[in-house]
């Protein structure tokens, strides 16, 4: 399961709508016969993949999936009629499958005659497809929400100034998470602001996510560099907003509250239904704020530089309707690492309990 | 030397003006003869307290100290006769002495016939002899700042509510960090606002250290909590000011600059000559900003909490005086723990290089 785990891994933000799944076929006496893992839409599912490479050995054999096999005719066949089909005697899952259109492989295999076993280092496994799953779990995309901020809270100095607070390290680790997404998001304050590319770099290989730009009065500059086509790029405006330079198979028209901001959960629904699994807020204070006082941010990464800028510094985090403690937004700390000279703290939200949600 | 460095570790800020400094006595087996450790001014050095412990059974023995043996007539007479009379045939030491009164005993251990080791383990010594070690190079205490915040760099919600943004385990540790210095330094609007006892609670036993509140203005009202007679407290007040309820003694008068604050450098030299080595900054943000600001800060303790308060809340921080990035305080992580559900992250300035400075 481990090494079918570490298939799933790899793959995690690169399989659009579907969930990173890895599959591995052992032989009576544990030997491996093939392993296979999921790629996206439209391609074999990872027990196909599997059996495939195993070219016609598969009788008999254990097959150990992460996800529960499907047993579903989509674009590519139901795979719990594959494993019966190709003689499998034992199946393993680690995560039984909660897409009801999907679910039921467990129980037809076990109907087959087939030995069955669920919730193999289910935790394990939860974890890799903790995006997919919250997903189909909540019906909208998986939120990280990433920011760099000094000790003392402030993303630049008073004039402005910014490069760099974050490390070397760091940079190249928030790239990495850009390529574990299927979406960033910026506000029109940093596609203002910084003109950023939003695509891999720093050495990070893999399909660059969809970028997204806010941009509710259509003031995207055509040289933008979110427009120079390397990348897709959806834009997202008020219905009837003119736009320069993008075509209309690019724009996502959504109304703006009273106050002219995206509301936070519609902008994710519309994303959802581009295929949009997971999503990374990448800036400015004011997205994110919108969406952490929603209560969508279902991870929460920091990097963390060792310098003080002083409260005269421009504050990282913006203004959250917080008027008293009791209000505070509490997360608790899931994972913490030394990065370059900074530190990545990785969080998600108090009362969120993997699995429960 | 390792057992040597642990004894000297548990007396770390309980020593007074003297270093914490351990002493092991082997006899030609490599068996423990007697340990020893020093308690403070007035009472034996480490060596003359394992000495006393091996009663005559030191000939021909090997003592292993963390700092080198003291060749000076204070209040105890010098340890390297002491070494010599007893017939010691060898002496390991971590750290030379940096002391220009004391040093030189190597050099007379060594004189007399005996077998001197110098820089055993010395980092480690090092690390435990820091505080002192500090003192001693640069003439005046060593200098901690604490401070507790939010992961966006918040210090209480709008409203000027914090209770409780750190856990109930890293409070105890900032107890037990009190306790390991010499003195804590509050300025006038921490003990305006808070009316802080300064103690050691929290099942953190040592020697308190003791309570240094700034009062310019004669304003530290008599009933405040520092003046309960628990714990020495001295209050730092202009020359002419009238204190009420407090005794002469208790006193130190220090004149302010131009903005009405107490300088720190003049500030910790007058505690210096007072036998403090060691201060703990506590707050509040203008008085750790002062520090700051002035290069004063030798090591930085912060207490980071899973909460997000937003930009409305009080900065944990005050103003730094940096106007652009170059201009920000750099520091250098050189510690990280999980403690309760917060992170205890140890910064010491980025140029700083133990052992250099």
């Amino acid at each position: 399961m481990r090494r079918a785990l570490e298939l799933a891994a790899g793959r995690v933000g690169s399989t659009g709508v579907n969930p990173a799944v890895g599959c591995v076929l052992l032989d009576a006496d544990g030997t491996t016969l093939a392993t296979g893992v999921h790629r996206g839409p439209g391609t074999p599912h990872a027990e196909a993949d599997a059996l495939r490479q195993a070219r016609g050995r598969s009788r008999g054999a254990t097959a150990v999936v992460t996800l529960e096999p499907c047993d579903h005719q989509g674009r590519t066949g139901p795979c719990s009629r594959a494993l019966i089909e190709a003689g499998v005697r034992r199946v393993l899952y680690a995560v039984p499958d909660p897409n009801r259109v999907a679910a039921g492989g467990a129980r037809r295999l076990a109907e087959a005659g087939i030995d069955v076993v669920g919730g193999v280092l289910r935790e394990e496994a939860e974890a890799v497809l903790e995006m997919w799953l919250t997903a189909v779990r909540t019906g909208r995309p998986f939120v990280t929400w990433k920011f760099a901020t000094t000790l003392d809270g402030r993303s630049a100095a008073a004039d402005g100034s910014s490069r760099w607070i974050s490390s070397a390290e760091s940079r190249a680790d928030a790239h990495a998470l850009r390529a574990r997404h299927d979406a960033i998001l910026v506000g029109s304050g940093t596609w203002r602001a910084d003109n950023p590319r939003l695509d891999l770099r720093h050495g990070v290989v893999g399909q660059p996510p969809l970028r997204v730009a806010l941009d509710a009065r259509g003031e995207l500059p055509p040289d933008s560099r979110l427009l120079d086509g390397d990348i897709p790029t959806l834009v997202v405006t008020e219905p009837g907003t003119g736009l320069t330079g993008v075509d209309e198979e690019n724009v996502l028209r959504l109304k703006t509250d009273a106050r002219g901001r995206f509301p936070p959960l519609g902008l994710l629904e519309a994303l959802g239904t581009r295929g949009v699994r997971s999503v990374l807020v990448e800036g400015g204070p004011a997205l994110a704020s919108a969406f952490v006082t929603a209560g969508l941010t279902d991870r929460v990464v920091a990097y963390v530089a060792p310098l003080l800028l002083g409260s005269e510094g421009v504050s990282a985090v913006g203004e959250l309707g917080v008027g008293s403690i009791g209000e505070a937004h509490r997360l608790r700390i899931t994972a913490v690492d030394r990065i370059g000279s900074d530190l990545r703290v990785e969080l998600r939200p108090a009362a969120w309990t993997r699995g429960t949600q």
